[in-house]
């Protein structure tokens, strides 16, 4: 049976591959809603050719551009943030594959859970805003969640067969970013270009500077907790230079799974497609003999704070990792344009969590709530301290 | 429900590592049977603390000692390797830890399969010498037969869950032995105790030996093959001298999972003692930090040519396999006694193969036959060309 994929967010690097995995695999899936953000050129190009149900593109500004090249076909164009969370009700589709960065995935998320889809969730901040609910939803609804991070879809893997057994321990993996090793008298003159310069994997600006800061992982940790139901405790992290341990999973008598492979994000979304049957993703086999050796260390928590503040926002509940994303996500915003210095990430997440003090998130409402505080009360920290 | 195990071989390296397990669960495990080949004071000491039902001296001239021993025990004493096939086929026990080392264990091995046992398989010559037969019964009985080996257990591991998806690729670790990296030059010269030394397992002399020549990694190839069946050419062999990661598999999207812990044979024991469970080992958690790095490199094919003779006896196949470890078991036990150098073991073994081509291997009485002739040219040629 095909299988109907959504891809919400099919215009960045995550979208991009899940095409490419996609078109692999004409028999297996097909592509059924677009969605994109600003890059309509893009959009129009993917809809002409995977030729979906749907195409949206959330910035109103560009409707009729992605309108009129798509006037030839019968794809239903829709724009504007709403028209995103709208097609996630929709009934054309089995699978959204979760892929707009940062906030802005969540309420199609939620959507497509409600309306009993399956969800591939390549966007992290879902999980770390609202876990609880996401995954309580998931349950009542009976919808499976497969992780795309590829840290996330390793555990998941170590995971499968294994539900009678109790996890002992979580081991994230690492890889250190562009930074590994860095001290904060070098850290303190980093630019932009710099810490985009990731040593192993190609990606998006976002997530690329939250992997120079560690605050990657730690949104990771929380995430893990999440969705395989571990304590921070049992959460540990691991730097592993090469990314080819993605990452490992310990049970009661020493045996320690993990998953291995190129680092190559084809891999976690083919499985996550496919799961659980699995696809060829165009990644070329792990060659452990041209590798030759695999690193591991403890990752410096001392410069990279951004690693303990996650864990401390976990440990904090309830609002306060909803706080810690918003803050992150303004202070990466501003590193990016430049007007925040490397550093002051981190000081800026946790004066904004110092400011907020974490409060229970009963509902959604108290959760957007949360993020909207933290969103306004980080720019104004921002403004008045780092700038 | 409790768990009643036969330990095959209780007085061996596996089989003490066994009794270990089970103590840690007496409300999981009870010790059935025990056997013992020679050793009759420890397998006294083990019946008198584990109380089981039967013991078996396959050393008839022991039978008294061990009578006499249990006399006030309701322990039943069978003596014979008669006995140790009898006593595989009672209802007493739920699982057979097949830990007997070479051919001798076979066929208590099939006589638990046939009357419905699941096996723990730590005897590797069982599916070397037969592997066909073996898994056929045990598939047409529907018994698992879960292997005990760290490699094949690691492999077993990796596969739960997936038995929908292809396998693509088997990578069996290899530790190297004590000899990894030393050349012919050197080989020549070795003795004994220096071959014994394995840099990280500590096991019985056979396996050990088999170690240094690279033997074990192929008979490990043959019975990869039976057990998972994949083909000679889905089976790599990779030289991994740290014994962490116990063997990896690879899937078509690029995944290749393992599993990893320290060299300590009882997380294998644990595993197949309580599958699909698992319980404590006492193995201590594996410390990715401490260990730092893991290497990986190719073996050294023409230094140890056991390894490709193991592969060459696969692709022949019928009784090559058998003809193969009947050669090994006569030439590792000449090394041991000090009559046959350690490079003659691999020319030993060619030389077998080469007197004795191979036959289809019809039903068990060819294999046997194969077997005694194999040990018998195998003893000729060693007595007039090597010693």
């Amino acid at each position: 049976m095909v299988k109907r994929i959504a891809i919400f967010g099919s215009t960045g690097s995550i979208g991009r591959q899940t095409l490419e995995v996609i078109a692999a695999h004409p028999d297996k899936f097909t592509a059924e809603i677009l969605t994109a953000y600003t890059n309509e050129k893009l959009l129009i190009e993917q809809a002409l050719a995977f030729n979906p149900s749907v195409v949206v593109i959330a910035d109103e500004k560009k409707y009729k551009t992605v309108k009129d090249a798509l006037s030839d076909t019968m794809i239903k164009v829709f724009a504007g943030e709403s028209a995103l969370c709208e097609v996630a009700l929709m009934d054309c589709y089995d699978l959204m594959l979760a892929a707009i960065v940062g906030y802005a995935g969540f309420k199609p998320t939620l959507n497509a859970i409600d309306t009993g889809k399956a969800v591939a969730l390549a966007n992290k901040e879902t999980l770390v805003v609202a876990g609880d609910i996401v995954m309580q939803r998931a349950y009542e609804k009976r919808v499976p969640v497969i992780p795309v991070d590829s840290e996330h879809s390793a555990i998941f893997q170590c995971l499968v067969g294994e539900g009678r057994n109790k996890i002992e321990k979580i081991i994230l993996t690492a890889s250190g970013g562009p930074f590994l090793g860095k001290k904060p008298n070098f850290l303190v003159n980093v630019k932009r270009d710099h810490a985009l310069q990731h040593p192993n994997w190609n990606m998006g600006a976002k997530i690329t500077i939250d992997s120079a800061t560690l605050m990657n992982k730690g949104l990771e940790v929380i995430e893990a907790h999440w969705l395989f139901g571990a304590s921070a405790a049992q959460i540990e992290v691991v730097v592993h230079p090469q990314s080819i341990v993605h990452s490992l999973v310990e049970y009661a008598d020493g045996s320690v799974l993990a998953q291995l492979g190129n680092p190559d994000m084809r891999t976690a979304l083919a499985h996550a497609l496919a799961w659980p049957d699995r696809v060829e993703s165009g990644v070329a086999p792990l060659d452990l003999l041209a590798i030759g050796q695999l690193n591991f260390e403890a990752p410096d928590r001392q410069t990279f704070r951004c690693l303990d503040l996650a864990y401390q926002a976990l440990a904090a509940g309830g609002t306060a990792p909803t706080t810690l994303n918003a803050a992150n996500e303004v202070a990466v915003a501003a590193f990016l344009e430049g007007t925040l210095p490397f550093l002051a990430i981190a000081e800026l997440i946790e004066a904004t969590l110092d400011f907020l003090p974490a409060t229970p998130a009963g509902d959604l409402e108290a959760l957007v709530y949360a993020d909207l505080t933290a969103r306004r009360e980080a720019q104004r920290i921002m403004q008045r301290s780092f700038c």
